[in-house]
């Protein structure tokens, strides 16, 4: 059991009196509370074109709250935290982390904030299966749902994929089964498991158009027989490294596990079951026909469970060739297919 | 520049007086020549089905030569040999390898055996680009080509894939910039590598229907929070454990590179006009739908470049689930495939 759990989160827009517009929105495994620009922080947020005035998700109407994982390390409490008890780090003593886990501690924010329901939930990725089990343990709180390239469960495929992140993280002999200091982390094993989510995250046919074969322009004189000679191979050393200075390894290591156990055929012994717990009037899944990791069939059973309960749901198929990650890159089509289901809740 | 260069191969069945009953096979990263027992190694090859009297390539009627690559460490000249000038191991001062070198010291080895037309050239992954190769450099000495599963060269996406795998090589302690005892390699790099390899070698949809959700069954008490819980991560422990003990690290690196740096194009400006120097009578390209390492579109660049240079080519898409694995293991399909092109050779 955690004490004192402390949870980060950001607003956009005003409540109204009777607290019935607030849209609230999980992120995904990397990003934090910081959705968009704010005057308290006026830096970019990971879905700048997605949320502000008269955009998709309207802050001159709806009341936004994005809320920070449990475990995340970007203001929650999480295995980079200090146990209160102790002063000490967590790290590998931090419990199991769940999607519910993540779910509750974000409802228990909404519930301190005075609100008791929400008129949308949105999540992509992670953030995506954390809004299935908000709405399907909280079923009475929540009107609507969008959920982005999620899933009711992990395929093996994803599964392995996330196995070999964390066997690389905890293959770094920094990592030091968890107890490394925080000024020294398992750079090179955080590295490894990057670039491994990028190559997941992004779409073969998307690198073939935009890298091809092009070499990097300046290799050094020094260059190893190994050292990277290709463009697609510095893009994702640039990434790697912006990445390794950002997150922490342990929090990581239990977000990408939580991805794997969880399992909405545990809340009623079938995926559809489980999904008959979700009483949202409208529902929307989007799915990207380029994403390997999250691919459509998910969507899909997702789109086919809860109509068997008789939900009203609709399924928006896109074409974006960025794979997993078109959330973040597509605007062109996210921002309409949002927008047009938020006008109508 | 090599020098005392030697290199493996077995054969299969008799050479006609004429000498022109040849098959050669070249093989992939990984394997080596022992494609199928015989009476002087009755283990069984790795293609063993596909190999034999009466089978697919049929040694009662083709005299079957399979060269081990140039650079590899089954027995062939490579970095986990020493340098006979110094009694040292090559390692890292191994020279740049090329799918190329892999192609003329097969050719070297057949005219040593004073073979000097091959009836047909048949290669999967690698040994497919080797194929490509031997039948570009040495026009008049094919007569008939197969190609499995190859690319006139990689996509960014397998150059990312294998790019992420050597790094997980040399990022390994004992990796030692290449230069570790052969009784201390970098095991965890290799695994890590090899992990990846067949996540990418095989494919969602047949581990989804393969392992599913299965958990391990037994989990021992001590298992840490991050240890092994589903079968797929079983299955991906159990085969890299078993390459580890099989492979030599420094091999890996440069038989790897040598994929990505391969392109057909390099033989004539682009890579239809680098096809064009094959004079092959007949070519099969095989190319499995569910492949993402190699796709069915670089299959079909292949064929199309063959065809505009007035070639005739079979194009044979097979829907086995085993991605680019499918040759070693689906052997109801690629078995007749084989059959019934080398039959009208």
């Amino acid at each position: 059991m955690l004490s004192d759990v402390q949870i980060a989160y950001e607003t956009w827009g005003r409540l109204t009196p009777a607290r019935d517009n607030v849209v609230l929105i999980l992120p995904g495994l990397s990003p934090g509370a910081h959705v968009a620009s704010s005057a308290e922080d006026p830096s970019p947020g990971w879905w700048e074109q997605m949320v502000g005035p008269e955009q998709a998700i309207d802050t001159d109407r709806f009341f936004v709250v994005c809320v920070n994982s449990l475990g995340s390390c970007h203001g929650s409490t999480g295995p980079a935290s200090p146990d209160p008890r102790t002063g000490i780090r967590y790290g590998p003593r931090f419990p199991v982390l769940t999607i519910e886990d993540i779910a509750i501690a974000a409802r228990q924010t909404l519930c301190l904030l005075g609100i008791h329901q929400v008129r949308a939930v949105v999540g992509p990725s992670l953030g995506g299966m954390s809004a299935l089990a908000y709405a399907l343990l909280f079923p009475d709180e929540v009107r609507a749902l969008v959920t982005i390239s999620a899933a009711t469960r992990s395929t093996p495929f994803a599964i392995a994929i996330r196995s070999l992140q964390r066997e690389a993280i905890r293959s770094d002999p920094a990592w030091k089964a968890g107890e490394y200091e925080s000024e020294a982390p398992p750079r090179t094993g955080l590295r490894l498991a990057r670039k491994l989510g990028l190559i997941s995250y992004r779409s073969a046919s998307e690198w073939q158009g935009r890298f091809g074969r092009e070499r990097i322009e300046v290799r050094p004189d020094e260059a190893g027989l190994f050292d990277p000679e290709f463009e697609v191979e510095a893009y994702l050393e640039h990434h790697a490294e912006k990445f390794v200075g950002t997150f922490d390894a342990n929090c990581y290591l239990y977000l990408s596990r939580s991805m794997d156990i969880f399992d909405v055929a545990e809340h009623g012994g079938t995926s559809e079951a489980g999904l008959g717990w979700i009483r949202a009037e409208r529902t929307l899944v989007i799915g990207v026909e380029s994403d390997f990791l999250f691919p459509l069939w998910q969507q899909q059973e997702i789109v086919d469970g809860l109509r068997r309960h008789g939900r009203e749901v609709e399924f928006s198929v896109l074409p974006s060739l960025q794979g997993h990650d078109s959330f973040l890159v597509d605007m062109e089509r996210f921002c309409p297919a949002i927008e047009s289901f938020l006008s109508r809740v």
